[in-house]
């Protein structure tokens, strides 16, 4: 008898007659013979809403009491879930996080998993129930309730796999799996049968968005075989693990790509050793997320250096530059927007030297201009202007034969 | 330093201002310099909306997920009571029913309080902190979460101050307190300053509603003293406690009355030894909650027995006592419907045997028909026309004199 291990997000159980289909699901992988425990997200915009409530309080909640009210989001899905499966005659449990046995630092908001106690799982498990988990939260060593932050009901899904040694983690959502890139942008995208854990941890930072890269992550550190699937569709969706079938020397497995860029230059800083950290600790601490970083030091006193963010956060960025001006100690600032990250994602990158190559020269022969280029062991990712994106996308999707493989297996 | 549990109804904490109003009361306890325990319920209609959706995916939801699903509306209200408290400067700690150990009974839906482990609500309160305390749940000994039933909140609060050895246990509803009668009803109705708990009980019984009698019978088992006050309204509530002072000799503290009663009578049962037994054990099984129940035997081979309901019941009583003609072995069944009940309600009643015969004679003055008597020692309540149920009260209340006392004393 297998384990399954099946979560369902926000939208795949915004109404009763969505939960119903969560259930139709979870029956379905039970009449298969599966052992089978059921993580879930809070209802569409319950979360939301919770939020705004609070906010008609105060405006600086204390973390611990919005994990307190955040938590009954989830603790409302698992009992309506866990209904649902009974009234269609399976036997099933709702657990809270605290009653998994889901153990967590002593934060709130953002707390990570410490460990998992199975106990009451295995016993509910072995009684032939279908366990029902709220995921996102967990309890502290002092029985206060704690939230998991960003993408927690992934890492629930996956730290509980993991915990119970499940045969298969898969993750419902509104999509019916991985693809080459944006099938809205590139109607040729194809869906993956198969990615590894790196290749998604790639697409997913760049913002493919179908699973968070926290539950990633933590699911490559265990081993966990991961399913993203469509909740709606029954078709399979993609399988990740740690060697992803080399589909026929599939050295590009997909791209991704953001649109709306800016790049900021500092210039004439001093060239000292703690120059990048002053830089980059700064932005850190005030929450700037910076994504790609290029300095290029000659043996000069000055130096110039270069990243690029999300526009939305350039005004905030360039007066804390500005308001820290005289211990960096820098010339000038200046910025060029209106641009846009495209990124080709594979791990067959890693001994196929040329890929990069190939990606600037069909970029050029496209008269597309590069402003930045930043790599890894199985990313290229470069900043083109904001109007040469699509083009962009859709000739590296062409030239690196995204769409002329064999179709993803059906199921 | 005393230590004072206060209890916030559904509509004391329905809207983010009531919420910060429930706050206002409680500072004003803490800045007397009293250690402070709020207890509260779900906002407003938060439980009805529930109820709502679990009717949306079953219509037999087991009891065990309805807990689940019911609790987080007082989850909601301890989050955002404890930030209101924070917000205004006052360091404030929300707990669920099982953060504040209240153990319950191995049941769901209706499980009764078994012990109250107080470590954590002690160490939250010598930190100086408000405790916010979840009402109407629990946990069991296998940590399922579990509710107390009708009057859950009233429970918790008291059972609470039992615990702790709270000083009081103050009560928060939209009345004033405690009156001598409904005051919509009879205008000269009176606040009491002072009731028994068996007082309260017998007024709370016949549903003056403010308060439960589950709640008051735990207060008199611990000798907790409570007291009934407004959320909105400065002034003084009315206390229950063992011995309410006997102002002036009151021996009337108030009058009840409900205006939807139906008398049964069934007609040539068997005079056996279990024939009481058979008919009331049969109507409880199936929840038919039964008032007034009369029999008068002779030394005969049949009798009667007449009894009250809610005429709202009287459909499926008469249906359920067909259905078992055979075995009761009864000849038929009379009714009578337009009836309403009167009662007098007060401790002072059991030194003054002349108080029902007061009754009688005042409501035959009036040619009010008496259909049904019951007495208890300090309750007389009688069933009359419905017609004639406001009258009653009116002549009662004057000649027990309970609106021509000494005013309710103000805080």
């Amino acid at each position: 008898m297998a384990l399954i291990v099946q979560k369902f997000g926000g939208t795949s159980v915004g109404t009763p007659d969505r939960i119903r289909n969560a259930a139709r699901r979870i029956i379905q992988a039970a009449n298969e013979g599966n052992q089978v425990v059921a993580v879930v997200s809070a209802m569409g915009k319950t979360t939301d809403e919770l939020v705004k409530l609070a906010g008609e309080i105060t405006s600086k909640p204390s973390k611990r009491e919005m994990d307190m009210l955040l938590t009954t989001g989830e603790q409302i899905t698992i009992s309506l879930l866990a209904m649902a499966l009974e009234e269609a005659g399976y036997p099933a449990e709702s657990l809270t996080g605290w009653q998994a046995g889901i153990q967590t630092e002593s934060l709130h908001g953002n707390a990570r998993i410490l460990d998992i106690d199975t106990n009451r799982l295995r016993t509910l498990l072995n009684k032939g129930k279908i366990a029902v988990v709220a995921g996102f939260q967990g309890w502290t060593a002092s029985h206060n309730i704690s939230t998991l932050g960003r993408g927690g009901s992934d890492t629930t899904a996956v730290a509980l796999a993991a915990a119970l040694r499940a045969d298969k983690c898969e993750i419902y959502t509104d999509v019916t799996g991985v693809f080459t890139t944006d099938p809205r942008v590139v109607k040729h995208a194809r869906k993956l049968s198969a990615i590894s854990y790196d290749e998604m941890l790639e697409l997913a930072n760049l913002g493919a968005g179908v699973l968070h890269p926290r539950a990633v992550e933590f699911a490559k550190n265990y081993g966990v075989k991961l399913e993203v699937r469509s909740s709606m569709e029954q078709e399979r969706g993609t399988i990740v693990e740690e060697e992803a079938e080399m589909e026929n020397n599939l050295v590009v497995r997909g791209l991704a790509f953001e649109g709306n860029v800016t790049k900021i230059t500092i210039e004439d800083l001093p060239n000292g050793l703690n120059t990048l950290s002053s830089v980059f600790s700064l932005l850190a601490d005030n929450n700037i997320n910076v994504d790609i970083i290029i300095q290029s030091v000659n043996k000069q006193e000055k130096t110039n250096i270069s990243f690029s963010i999300d526009s939305s956060i350039f005004d905030d960025t360039v007066k804390l530059l500005e308001q820290n001006k005289v211990q960096l100690g820098y010339g000038q600032i200046l910025h060029e927007d209106g641009l846009a990250k495209v990124s080709i994602v594979g791990s067959g990158m890693i001994s196929n030297p040329g890929v990069a190559a190939q990606m600037f020269k069909t970029l050029s022969d496209q008269d597309i201009m590069i402003k930045m280029v930043s790599t890894s062991e199985i990313k290229v990712s470069t900043v083109v202007g904001q109007q040469d994106m699509i083009k962009a996308i859709e000739t590296l999707h062409d030239v690196f034969e995204l769409d002329a493989r064999v179709p993803a297996q059906q199921a």
